[in-house]
């Protein structure tokens, strides 16, 4: 677990504990309202670098960052200020009009790509990111969060031989 | 005019200089392709330096940076690490099902908003933008552009009482 991104997330209120009724009707412990973390700067950065430490622990090597927009689109402007890696935004869907990219920013076929993501659950949202990706020739094994729910996402993700990495995980957030 | 930051352009191909034929049929001697810079962290750290000085050099206060989703959103979020001045993003439009906010990020009735966009040409995305922001109680005085293409934006903006600031602007593009 990563204490010093989860005392940033309580800090500014993005992890807050009490009795929460999901949207799903389930009970839970605790609230994760991640736009309150991506949009303060002090924690934007302590997760940016961060998250650049463990991928300099792993190893992990790669051409371009890439996010989901809207949400992770700022994560991954974070992680590529702080690593000068260059990166692309992945939109899950074209508007109407469908004048838009699916694809923002530039990437050859055969690039790497680190996908970021704030909070996963099923992953659903990320998953079909990954596959704009593939459908544009780049390549995806991995995919880090901030928070993994552990609600089924890291097994989808599996399954399209992706591997999700996460600074915490719901049983660390559970850990008091 | 802001050299480095017309210098950074060139640099990483945003700006380039030939015949071009814009999507108008109108005839240009140089073309914008913004995103180019914007995906570059070397190239948005530059511009989110450059606006930062300009900011404090104008002695213009504000409590948060508005940026317009999707393409200004990286801007934003340079200029709030750079600043530490936390940002909104703010979309345009609904989707179809309604569930999205059209403002991400915390906004109390009465804050004082910077909103930043890349390019302005005729400022249409930008305006919509600020209307956004003001039903929303937010107050809007100035949009700080990298590029003011002088093409209607700033008179558009001035009419609703809004100034149009910039980094480099057409005329400044066309000095060689």
């Amino acid at each position: 677990m990563n204490d010093r991104v989860k005392n940033a997330l309580v800090s500014c209120n993005a992890l807050a504990y009490g009795d929460f009724t999901l949207a799903s009707g389930k009970k839970s412990e605790y609230y994760i309202d991640i736009k309150k973390a991506s949009t303060d700067p002090y924690v934007l950065e302590t997760i940016a670098d961060e998250m650049a430490k463990s991928i300099a622990a792993a190893g992990l090597k790669f051409d371009l960052i890439g996010g989901v927009a809207l949400g992770s689109v700022p994560l991954a402007v974070a992680l590529s200020l702080r690593t000068k890696i260059p990166y692309i935004m992945v939109r899950k869907e074209k508007k109407d009009h469908g004048t838009q990219k699916l694809i923002e920013g530039t990437m050859t076929e055969g690039s790497k790509i680190l996908m970021v993501e704030d909070v996963v659950t099923s992953a659903g949202s990320v998953s079909t990111a990954v596959d704009v990706v593939r459908n544009a020739g780049g390549i995806i094994e991995n995919v880090f969060c901030v928070v993994d729910r552990q609600s089924g996402g890291s097994e989808l993700l599996r399954e399209k031989g992706v591997e999700l990495l996460s600074l915490i995980t719901a049983e660390d957030v559970l850990k008091r």
